[in-house]
Order: C-alpha cells, then structure tokens, then sequence
C-alpha cells in the first residue's frame, strides 16, 4: 500500500526531525495536545502573548490555531502568529471549534481565514459544514450531524480556499481538492474524552511540520488517531471508561508511531476523479 | 428505596438529553470538569469571551460558575452569562472556590449571588460556612474544618438563598431549605487529587440540566461522586496512588452512570422535619 | 547517608505541615502540578489576579512563578506576589521556562530576577545557561544542549545570584554556591510528557515551604522526582507509552513521600571544595 509508505516516511522523519509546534490554544485540553506531540517525537509550545509570538512562531516548524475558549486578546495575538507563519512558509493548522456556536466564533473563524492562509482546516462535521456556508448543526462544540456529509463538500471546500480541509467523524474525510481520502478508523469512545478533536489537529500540525505534502501530513495525523482509538479500546476491561482508555490512547499513539506497518488501517484515496456522492 | 429512582431517572434523562453545560471555570481542572460531564452522557462547553457568553448559554442547559482561578475580566462573563441564564430559566450552578481566601474572591462571590440567581451552590465546608457568613477555616482553597458543620446551616443557608446548598467534606449535605439529605459516601482519596470538588460540580450541573428539581440533581451528582470514589479506591493495587486513583474515579463515574442499581449508596433524606443539630 | 535523613525529615514535614503553595504558572501544566502537591501532601492554590496575589501569597508557605505561557497581566502579577513573598520571608521558586526562545521571556526573567529575590530556580540545562549569560540551545520550551553543562556554571550562578540554583537534565545539578549535589536518577521517558520540569518545580516548591535550607528542599523535590521517573519507567509493560507513564509517576511520587528508604538513591554531594569541571 503506497499510502502506508508514506505515512510511515512522515512519522520517521517526525521521530527524527522533532518538530516545534507552537499552539495558541484552549486551556481545557492543551496539556492534552502537549502530550501527542510529545508521544510522536515533537516538541511543543504554547505561548499567546503579542509581544512573543511571531518570534516564537519564527522558530517553529507548524502554528496551530484552536479557537476553543477564544477571546478577543487571543484572536489578535492568533492573527499576528497566523500572519508571521504565512509570510515564513511556515504551515498553519486551523482548528474552527464551535464555529457556527456564536457569532464571535463565526466571525473569529472568518477573519482568521480572511488574514491567514491555512495549509490545514481540522474541524468536525457540523464546524466543517459551517465553514463552507452550510447549515452544521452544532451544540456548543460537538456536531449533531446525524448524516455523514458528503466527500464532495470537503473536496470542494478545499478546492475554494486552496487549502487541504479534514473532517472528522464517523469516518474522516481529507482532501486537498485533487486528491481525496476516506478513514475507516476510529472508535466511539474517542466522543467520551473530552480533546480528541484538538488532539488530531495537534497530531497534523507536527507532521505538517516535516513535510510539504499537507494532504499526506494530515492523512497521517488523523490515521494515528483514528488506529489508536481503536487499539485504546481494544485494551478495555471490564469496568473501565474514558479515564482508562485515555491513558490507553496516549499509549497507543506513541506505540504506533514506532510500529512497522499498521494492519488495520482502512482508508481509500481518490486521485483527480470524483470521489463518491455519499459514502453510505 | 424510592431516591434511588429519582437517581436512577437523572441519569437515564442525562443519556438521552445529553445536557449542553456551559462552564466558565478555572484552567487547573477545566480537563477533568469537560471529562466528567461526558464520562456521564453530557455535553461541555467552555467559553469565557463577553461577547459569546450571552449567546453560548443561551443554547446551554445549564451553566457552571466556578471562581477558582477568578480574575476581574472572567468575573464581568460570569455576571453576563448568569444573569442571562437567570433570564432564560437556565439553572446556574456556583462554585465558590476558595471564597473567604482573598477579600477578591469573598467580593466577587458577594456580587455573583447578588446579581445571579443560582439553582445551586457547592462548596466544601468553609467556603459554604463562609457564604453563610460564618467563621469558615480556609487555606487557599482547601477546607481545614475539623468538625462536621451542622446539617441545619446547610438548611438555613438555603432557605435564606432560596437555592439548593449542597456542601461536600467527609459527609456531604444537600439541602434546598425543606429537604434535607446526608451522604455518606466517598473516600479520602478525593481529596489528594485536584479537581474532585470542581468535578463534582459539573456533574451536579449535568444533572441540573435534565430536571427542574436541583435538590435530587445535586443528590444525584454528589452521590455518582461519592460512590465513583469509592470504587476508584477499591481498584486500587500495591503501589498505585493519586495517578491510579483519578483514572479509575473517571472509569467508575462512567459506568456507575448506566447501572441498574448502586447497592452502596448511603444516604438519608430529612422531608419537612427538623435535620439533627449535629451528625456526630 | 545523611542526606538521606535530610530529605526523611523534609518529606515528613510536608505530609505533616501541609505547606500551602502559591502558584502563578501555565495553563498547559497547572493540573499536574497541582497534582504533584497534593501527592506529597501539600496544598495547592492557583491565584493570578493582581487583585488577590498578594494577600492569597501572604498565606502561603512558598510561591512557584512559571513563566510558561506568561503574558503582561501575569508578569504584573508575579512581580506584585514575589515582592510580597520577599517582604515576608516566603520561598518563591522560578521556573524560567523557555527563557531565551523570545526576547519577551528573556526580559520578564531579568525583570523577575531584579525585583524579586528566588530562594530557587529551577530550569533546564539551556534555560539555566540563558540565566547564567551563556548561549543555551533552546527551541520552544525544550533544551536542545548535547553535553552535560559543568556543574561550575551552576555553582557560579548560585553564588552570583546568592540562591539555589537546580539545573534539570540528563543528570540534575543543584547548587547553593558552597554545596553542589548531583543527582544520577532519572528517566529519558520524563521528557516524553509535558510537565515534567514544572511538576519538578513544585515539588521544590512545596519542600521549600517546610524547611529554611532550600538547597536541601531542591535536593529533596528533584530527588523524589528522579526516582519516581525510574519507578514509573519500570512498571510499564509492553504496550505503554506516556498515558501509563504519567499514571505511574503520580503514583510513585505519592508512594516514594512515605517510604522509609529509597535504596535507589543516586547523589554526591559537594561541600565547600570545588566540584569537578565535567561530570563526563
């Protein structure tokens, strides 16, 4: 499977490169998004006041942007790091939580896509939706969307803002226009700990941060999650829950990060044609 | 025992409600408060901006006030978001961390309860003797009460507030005024990890969400709490601690929540009469 | 071993005394250290507003300031909690973390460091070089130094600065300017998880608040951390990772605070006479 050569080139070259992840981010989960980078072989690094980030972000190999627990001091200091990043080639992860929530978030969302050019968009079915100016329905941060949502908003939601867009879900869907992939992996139980979402947009920023291929970078990124979601609950025993299967996730990716092939990944990639209107 | 169907009841409504609870809470535990509202079916938000506050709770089914961690910008979001909740009907559950610490948080718990409504407070015994103008012990944010306070404070302070009080330490004590119960559950454990009284708080905003009676909400919380506790202590083996203990306390909250039936639970409940003076 | 007495006694006292520890640090790690302070049987509190710092500070038995995710608010509040702490003889120990990655850290340590007077500070190897006026190798928050840094560049600093300074790596180097200990324990897997600096600074922090002799306290904190790094390492089994690992470290540090001995102690201690130039 070509595609596995690929994702387990980036993973080696993250082992090896240690990537810098500067994270302006949420308070409620970036000990959590610290930690996957770390587990990959990453470095990372918060850091939100005005007067260091564009020095901070110079540095780094990938920005990422979450818009969880949002304020308008943060959002400025986000436009100066987004900003800085662009003009340094440097890739910008954009994680859009609860856009469509509020007002303050859509127009946050909106202003950080009008100034900053993202190389990735990571949300999930109803935040996606909503950024491409349909009707997500969304409840605080966690999409209601009964419905898988076709392949083709994605594919052309990237195709509108040049950018690789990741939705996930049951299934993930990634595309970067052209080519287009659909991920089988993944576990339900991933929707019981808070932070999965911020923790697969981490996951992407540090492989964006080891190549150019953004599409690959985040077919990556979101395989690892996916895989080690499945294998955390595997590991479950009787009586356990989210608090077990946490540990277990983070364990999980940092093994898997190491492993020579993952048999259990399933996923399909569309290249140049049309991916299907639905995916059942 | 017919409380443990009203028990029983809250939790079945939190699954299939999944309660939108929206927090403006401190960043040391805000992980742990977003896990257990989902480890029990519900939905968290954090968002702390002004001008998304008004709208966020709008939506929410309940709101928490947490002060740990307070500062002046948060406090003017906590008084837009609890009087618009008050509005709305939303219940609005208060965590008055660490009041009676700084004349800071003392003040600004004067102005929440002077300006917002809540359904519930839950403090430990010093902050709640302290909101009932008493002399409570206090070092930072932990109680140094050394005796049980009297049930019938619990009591007054309730009928004075005209909200339910639920006050944990070795014993908790719910009251909303003409009820009154005594929990006998939990474990020492609790209090050598952080965040077990701010996760009792979401959890009893949870249940705040699904039912219009925040006495048995707060009853309910506190004993999935009490009881997780004491489980999480039970599992623990040779060598295992504090680290061990939280991940089993997160396991045992979820699956407490879909039980038939909690043969452990101790509790009392005072209906119209008089509460003893003391509990011994 | 003497010393061993000495970190018996200091242990002993903060399960007995309680200290109280201030913290003005990062949201990223706040919950883990706070975590590490209820495991040795400390109490933390978490306070920023200029409002509340500084007569939250004057109940504390020490004072951590963890310039990690520092913005100008928190500057203005550590400088208003450390001068107060001087003024009334409490420890304040100082993380410089990710000091010389931005000129914005660079300048808030150097203010810090003239307005406030640190009992200890606690960094790692190119965070404590910055400090010294050498040229440490930084990107983000993590060292990037290859050779041990001589234990006489601490030495120095300590006598230059006229406090404790604990240098954090591959060994740990603490010196008080006339004593130097350094300690051999340790884990490479303690810089696979975030927090593994800060927690270590707190738990200085909390011994510092039971003892008047902060050479000793360093030695304590970073001793019981080393050790319980070791633990932790040790028990994992095939297929853990960072989640188990950080389990395992809470769980060692709050076992390790009550044992009567830790035969795996690795330290030399220095006194009066020069420390040698490379520790190889």
């Amino acid at each position: 499977m070509e595609i596995w050569a690929s994702i387990a080139e980036i993973l080696a070259q993250v082992k090896k490169m240690k990537p810098l992840v500067h994270h302006l981010t949420n308070y409620v989960t970036a000990n959590d998004c610290a930690n996957v980078v770390l587990a990959v072989g990453g470095s990372p690094v918060m850091a939100h006041e005005p007067k260091e980030v564009e020095e901070m972000v110079s540095q780094a190999d990938s920005l990422v942007l979450n818009i969880g627990t949002l304020d308008e001091d943060k959002l400025g200091a986000m436009l100066l790091a987004g900003k800085r990043a662009n003009e340094r080639g440097i890739p910008v992860v954009l994680d859009p939580v609860g856009v469509g929530a509020t007002r303050f978030r859509s127009q946050a969302a909106e202003q950080l896509l009008g100034e900053v050019r993202p190389a990735v968009i990571r949300g999930n079915q109803a935040e996606i939706k909503k950024i491409a100016g349909l009707d997500g329905r969304l409840r605080g941060v966690d999409s209601w969307e009964r419905e898988q949502t076709s392949p083709r908003v994605v594919q052309a939601l990237a195709r509108r803002l040049g950018c690789v867009v990741a939705m996930t879900g049951k299934r993930d869907v990634i595309s970067d226009g052209r080519r287009l992939c659909v991920l089988e992996n993944g576990h339900p139980m991933l929707s019981r700990i808070t932070g999965s979402g911020c923790m697969s947009t981490s996951l992407v920023a540090a492989c964006c941060g080891v190549t150019g291929d953004y599409f690959l970078a985040a077919v990556t990124g979101l395989s690892l999650m996916g895989l080690a979601g499945e294998r955390a609950a595997q590991k479950l025993k009787a009586g356990e829950g989210p608090g077990s299967f946490k540990v277990n996730l983070l364990d999980s990716i940092y093994c898997l990060a190491s492993e020579e092939f993952w048999p259990e990944l399933k996923l399909v990639v569309w290249e140049g044609g049309e991916p299907p209107e639905s995916l059942g």
